[in-house]
């Protein structure tokens, strides 16, 4: 998508430079446009473990290109089984760094496959970087393609309001820095306004590490979407006081039966809309979906992250970004990244081949091939 | 309650001077304990406005108070109905400061009548000091009282769960700081404390001024109370992993009908809590019903602040209080301050005359002289 109007992925191979991977830091937005190079696999997987990277297909993503870094740097191994080994560590070691989403796992295994199937390490080399731009160009794709879907649930929304505004409510950064581009919840919303369809987004700030106030708002600022910022404790107040069509929101991992963990504070806003009779959507690319689990509270592990996280709050002040206290120092705190939306509370989910109910059933009408 | 072992009260009559009153400046918290001199009518609507007072009760003591300092004032006119004019202006100040709790206009309302009753001027004055502190002293009476029936039901729990450690969730500051002591949400908290029963209290943080994070850790901190600060995204999850009893969060504005009007998200966890079966407590003195009001999400109004406390967070760094900006300096943001809890989501009322359910009928067992 764009900024400033100059047209971005959130990861790509350094121009001129195959051997360095090129990302976003989103730890400095909105407040500072910085691009990192990633140079090996220790750069991925810290990368993503400090959240310079984020976001279900970014992480990846970035784990793909990670496998392929790996990759390049165990060519220098004589032997196939030497290198076998080296990149399984290394996927081993980009496992570890984030818990909750599927998507991390889902590309490393297809590395690893691609890996092993390739005979000579020049072609195990050449199959990863295949791969990894494989993977990035399809969560585009498949991004898109949630956008062409979903933007006809927007289209409906505003013929019935007679082309008034359509209000959608967004939490966390599902947009097109959580993935390669044009995002998962924000592909529509993206669709919608191309098609010029009035609409203005409830962004959720999103605590604790407010990628709403500072990545949604910020992408959605760029590419000129109305929008306006609200506290997480906001949302039911405007369902209530029907200032809410639609609720859109990505998601880290969805059971076979629809169940979906997200941001925490998901959960929330879907009992909300639920008692409001909003419509509540989750946009997602089928690489979300973990298809062995049946139950998402009692199976999807839940990351829990560093309490700090939660006491102090990074922002902009005097030209700097700093952290401050917000809390006695001396009260702890916990940090839950996700909680788990179950699929009764989920009006449908949005693929990239279709939509689809939140039921086993329904997801494998457009999934067969998962029966 | 106890800061550093030392008793204090959020309200008080400057010790060897009646003419001023004291307020803790709670805009400081939880980095530096501040002692404020309020010494006009002005001095009082400030502080109820910025916030350096806030919460049902101390808002309407403050204001009992303020129409003391304007009294006194108007204490040089010549004649009582100048000085009725007078302090009628003065309640109109103080009356547009927060348009939600109705604590405000009720203690206001009580100052004006014991005013108009009294003849002389010297008896109008006198009457306004008794009044402010009838006030200031019926709040923390009430509060009291409202620890001592709600510990019932956490000492039943701790029963049920065999003394294990009861986990008691809470929204906001409903704390001793937002009455003039024990608070209402947690008065049966310190009861139970003081009674050595084991609690943790979850505390949320509550967005956008952080007063859970600030203030209620802080309180619950120095009174040796175990707690957890979390954001407010989180209780959901909590809930549903059952690691959480009970919720007791406080009310600025209550219908005849049980309907609450509490800090923005409270309804969100009462739809959790619902939606998991765990008691949803509302501690309230009578002060903050509204006996005229039959629908809370029609009728109450409900407060909208600069949008500058969503996009500004305040905090300690490098030992001074700052504030950082969190989100893309042109994008837009809304602050609503409270939402409304419906009766249906509620499963009792705590207040100073025993428990009931939120129901006309069951708060009319308690207050029949409101039939």
């Amino acid at each position: 998508m764009k900024i400033s109007n100059k047209h971005y992925r959130t990861i790509w191979l350094k121009p001129g430079d195959a051997k360095v991977v090129q990302i976003i830091d989103q730890t400095r937005l909105p407040h500072e446009f910085v691009i990192r190079d990633l140079k090996t696999v220790e750069d991925a997987a810290r990368a993503i473990r400090e959240m310079k990277v984020r976001g279900a297909g970014l992480i990846g993503a970035t784990a793909g290109y990670g496998m392929y870094l790996s990759a390049l740097d165990a060519g220098g191994l004589l032997s196939g089984e030497d290198f076998q080994r080296q990149v399984n560590e290394a996927g081993k070691k980009l496992i570890a760094t984030r818990p909750t989403a599927i998507n991390l796992a889902w590309a490393i295994k297809r590395q690893l496959k691609a890996m092993s199937d390739a005979k000579e390490i020049k072609e195990k080399i050449a199959a990863a970087l295949k791969i990894a731009n494989e993977i990035a160009d399809e969560d585009a794709r498949f991004c898109q393609t949630i956008g062409q879907h979903g933007v006809k649930l927007i289209e409906e929304l505003s013929r019935k309001k007679n082309g008034q505004t359509v209000n959608i409510l967004t939490h966390c950064n599902a947009g097109w820095l959580a993935f390669t581009d044009f995002g998962s919840a924000t592909s529509p919303i993206y669709a919608a306004f191309d098609k010029g369809i009035k609409i203005h987004v409830w962004v959720d700030e999103t605590r604790p590490r407010n990628q709403g106030a500072s990545l949604t708002a910020w992408e959605l600022g760029e590419h000129g979407v109305a929008h306006t910022i609200i506290t997480d404790n906001a949302g039911g107040h405007l369902m209530q006081n029907d200032l809410v069509d639609m609720v859109i929101v990505g998601t880290d991992r969805t059971t076979r039966t629809g169940d979906v963990a997200n941001k925490i504070g998901t959960y929330l806003k879907a009992l909300a809309a639920k008692d409001n009779n909003v419509p509540f959507y989750v946009a997602l690319p089928s690489s979300t979906f973990d298809w062995d689990l049946h139950d998402g509270v009692k199976e999807i592990p839940i990351e829990e992250r560093n309490a700090d996280e939660v006491k102090y709050v990074q922002g902009l002040e005097n030209g700097e970004i700093k952290k401050v206290l917000i809390a006695p120092e001396k009260s702890p705190a916990a940090n839950f990244a996700f909680d788990v939306t179950p699929a009764r509370l989920i009006t449908g989910l949005i693929t990239e081949r279709g939509i689809c109910e939140a039921n086993e059933q329904s997801i494998l009408s457009l999934y067969p091939e998962k029966a």
